[in-house]
């Protein structure tokens, strides 16, 4: 099953949808609909009838638009650490994000006061139960699905103090979606082909069977520290290739369109645009 | 004037107070309060009457209890800075905590799964009003005022990966309070004397003066990333005396009493418990 949160009469409201098509419920986005009581019911009933919408690619926004926390991993994949002459590294390396950090799946990604403005595909994981101090299989039964998010990240401002969350946080750059694919229909450990391409060029490529901590590890890890809730979401880290790590870096430019894709979920298509608008005389 | 939430009845209330004592609102917490339109009228003209309802250190719980952003600033005493041999930075180390992170100003901190728990002593603002992309006058202008807060830090979390996220974001172990003196009662660039003891041994004793970057300037500086709203909470970092900098450092224990204080606005008072049940048996 799919969940998404979709555009609608200028509003949104949750949708569920299968290969067929999709089914709009009255919910506003997609988390109101999976904390409400029944709602796997109600959607599997919805499913059942043939009826369908149609919507395009531009009708979907962000499926869980206020996650109370976002947690992302860094280093993951176990072959782009080997390739960088790293160790596996025995524990995840874990920073946050905000829920205004989100933004739709083909929305534009506006840029301010940056001119090393990178990609990060990543798989999402997102959390359907609460869950605090889990073991591996409590963990898992407590992921809902999965989604496409790529980490677009403000390398100088990353790389301005030791603590990366100043480029990681910047509002509406995180694009994320454009459904949640449900944990009964996919499984990550398996390998799902992750990519980046930026017009068209493919930059990143990556196999989620290479995960070094995996979904379930991840919401374990973080639920030794801090309870999750139903529409967390925890961002699983990027494979290889991303600009940072090449010998001259390709900063995205305004323009570009970063298309994020993972085979059995679907695909985010972004415009960068740079906002060269006066900039606040601040700090 | 002092804004505080107070537990009374099985729940909380907002309370408005001064020297003389405190008026309990029927808002459940000084957010609900300061959000409310009109609200310094109401709270000025309560404290006009001299009706006021004494409290106890324990009456109170922290002050904001859901704001939807904390942001936490690494090395910020310009004594300790210099102390250490290291520059002055050109910008604040900023990262995260949650809202449940958070815990009142005398309730017990309860560790699990650490023995390298530490004291940060912090002044800690409170936004009041929407801001973003501001210049310092701007952001000057939506603090609503400040608290004392103590970043009691995991080390051995927070030293496991690069990222000191793990370390500082475990759940109820962040106490803030006891109450906000707003900001047209005190400002903490003329110097507040910022001081930590344990066992009424101090640790730690600096002056707000010292701060690198002050309440405005991390206010304006975080609000070029993000937006931030009524609530939310900044921490300012905290000056030398930490357990990590000694040369055999002294952890806190079972037992331990921190006590947290900041002159002008008041003292925390926690007790560390270590939580030694069974773990859950997870990564």
């Amino acid at each position: 099953m799919r969940l998404a949160t979709v555009r609608r009469d200028g509003g949104t409201r949750a949708a569920v949808g299968d290969e067929a098509g999709w089914v709009v419920f009255d919910e506003t986005d997609a988390q109101e609909l999976f904390v409400s009581p029944g709602w796997r019911d109600r959607a599997d009933a919805a499913l059942r009838h043939p009826a369908r919408v149609d919507l395009e690619p531009a009708d979907f926004a962000t499926p869980v638009p206020r996650p109370a926390k976002v947690f992302c991993c860094g280093l993951n994949y176990r072959d782009h650490i080997v390739e960088t002459g790293r160790p596996v590294p025995e524990f995840p390396t874990l920073f946050a994000k905000f829920a205004d950090t989100l933004t739709g799946p083909t929305d534009d990604i506006v840029v301010r006061d940056s001119d090393r403005v990178d990609w990060e595909a990543e798989l999402a994981v997102v959390v359907g139960a609460e869950v605090y101090r889990a073991d591996r299989d409590q963990a898992g039964a407590a992921i809902l699905g999965y989604t496409v998010s790529n980490d677009i990240s403000m390398r100088d401002w990353q790389q301005r103090t030791l603590q990366w969350l100043q480029g990681k946080a910047f509002d509406a750059t995180t694009p994320v979606g454009p459904w949640i694919v449900t944990a009964d229909e996919i499984d990550p450990r398996r390998g799902l082909r992750i990519s980046c391409a930026v017009n068209h060029e493919e930059m990143q490529r990556g196999d989620t069977a290479e995960l070094v901590f995996d979904a379930a590890d991840l919401v374990a890890y973080v639920s030794q520290i801090t309870v999750l809730r139903p529409g967390d979401i925890v961002l699983t880290g990027t494979p290889g290739g991303v600009a940072l790590g090449m010998p001259e870096p390709r900063w995205l430019r305004d323009g570009d369109v970063v298309t994020t894709e993972i085979d059995g979920i679907g695909a985010l298509r972004n415009t960068i645009r740079y906002d060269v608008g006066a900039r606040a005389d601040a700090v």
